[in-house]
């Protein structure tokens, strides 16, 4: 039996920092990402090309991808909404990007000013071009575990825009909890639906670890030394360093204003505290 | 087949509040009590009949268990070091008591001051006079997958104690996670093991969600009403209602001086912010 293998895809400088109040300097953005390629995390989502009006955390997206050191055989990727943020992306050199939408109406709305149509539309273009520039897509559905506007999901909807995601050549589609809800009884129940649409090599999990981003005091994604502890556990090969992603999260904790949810870096901290 | 039926031992009111900085007001110990009675926990761990010099935030054990409403149905507990605790249980109308050994050496020493045969002689003492007066007993068994001084702990070393523990007439003996650093490879290992000394209607587990009481910054218990989300979700009859218990965890937030870790009262506190 072959050992079963994960790929983690780090979402921290983006996904992480994206919510932070505290505007972290391009510097400090850079050592952090540094830090997660030197903890052989596979694949890094470093910025996002949105609108620095939306989102003025990653308005220096195009800094970042500049100053990062990238390592042989990680993939850094970028979040891109549009046309706009695709040329952005191609300019600052970046190979492979991340469109995202969402499983419910309202979410999509409030999150995109988009409904699900028109933004499978806008990616349909945004596929296309980059493509013809070499780039590879990954497409995110949010709100695939319940929306914090519509409650419950059904599972054959999700199942549908993971396949309207697929059909437009995502190489790639992260099965997204946007709020922290899914349970252990619920992932399988949803993948089960998914699966008879995508097939499962074009499938990844993105969880989070409670909280939604859009309502305040939410907490945020699952923090990734937790889940490397977990599945170094249970004997799942991730490749990835626990220690040098605790180094990195150590690191970012001193640029921004409140603790790291993470269990593990916390249990770290505090055996150092109590000198042990 | 019947749905598989979990009892939560709900600790908050003493393995919580021995933690906090804040010296929680009587009337404020009682009043989270009587919500949790009132979300059909089935056994409510009240107080800790220990030194005040000790844990000073449990000197009102007596007044609390005075001054509590007891529901027909639920089990109402303390913890209990020495035969004096005993007494002082014994005084305040408690019928069931729990003793704490530990798996490790040097925990149990910078614990409670004794090694874990001193400790289990004492236990001897105690359990034999409270069962002489009809209490029953929980034994708990600390660091039983680690050890925050003395690091891994072996599955045999845990199963061992745990058979002495069970040995003194306990009815159930907590296998514990005192710094919640258990992951769920680890878990049935540890059960294996302890399974062939103790049969398993003898067995409970106790969980933490990360960090240790004796190192400081670290987060404690794990949040009930993330419990219960999951085991509803799994389909896991608890009987309790999750309602319930994020109405006393709300309660009692607002009178310590920091958020709780739950991430399902998080959720559910931010989509009440948000409006939703």
């Amino acid at each position: 039996m072959t050992t079963p293998r994960i790929t983690i895809v780090e979402v921290g400088p983006r996904d992480g920092l994206q919510n932070e109040r505290a505007m972290v300097p391009t510097p400090d953005k850079i050592e952090l990402i540094n830090r997660l390629s030197a903890a052989h995390l596979p694949v890094i989502e470093v910025s996002a090309f949105v609108s620095p009006r939306w989102v003025p955390q990653m308005a220096d997206a195009a800094e970042v991808f500049a100053g990062i050191t990238r390592a042989p055989g990680i993939r850094y990727t970028a979040l891109v909404p549009n046309l706009a943020g695709l040329d952005r992306a191609v300019a600052a050199g970046v190979t492979e990007i991340a469109v995202f939408a969402a499983s419910t109406e309202t979410f999509s709305r409030k999150n995109i000013n988009q409904s699900i149509d028109e933004s499978l539309a806008t990616y349909a273009q945004v596929c296309g071009r980059a493509h013809a520039a070499g780039l590879r897509v990954r497409g995110y559905l949010s709100t695939a575990f319940g929306c914090p506007f519509e409650g419950a999901v059904a599972p054959d909807r999700v199942a549908d825009v993971a396949a309207r995601l697929a059909d437009l050549g995502v190489f790639e589609v992260a099965i997204s909890d946007t709020i922290g809800i899914a349970h252990p009884g619920q992932v399988p129940r949803v993948l089960e639906a998914v699966l008879t649409r995508v097939p499962v090599h074009q499938l990844a999990l993105h969880f989070h670890d409670g909280g939604c981003p859009y309502a305040p005091g939410a907490a945020g994604n699952l923090a990734t030394d937790d889940l490397i502890y977990m599945l170094d556990g249970l004997g799942l090969e991730t490749g990835v360093s626990l220690a040098g992603v605790t180094g990195a999260s150590t690191f970012i904790a001193s640029k921004i204003d409140h603790r790291l949810p993470s269990r593990y870096a916390q249990a770290v901290f505090a055996k150092e505290l109590a000198g042990m």
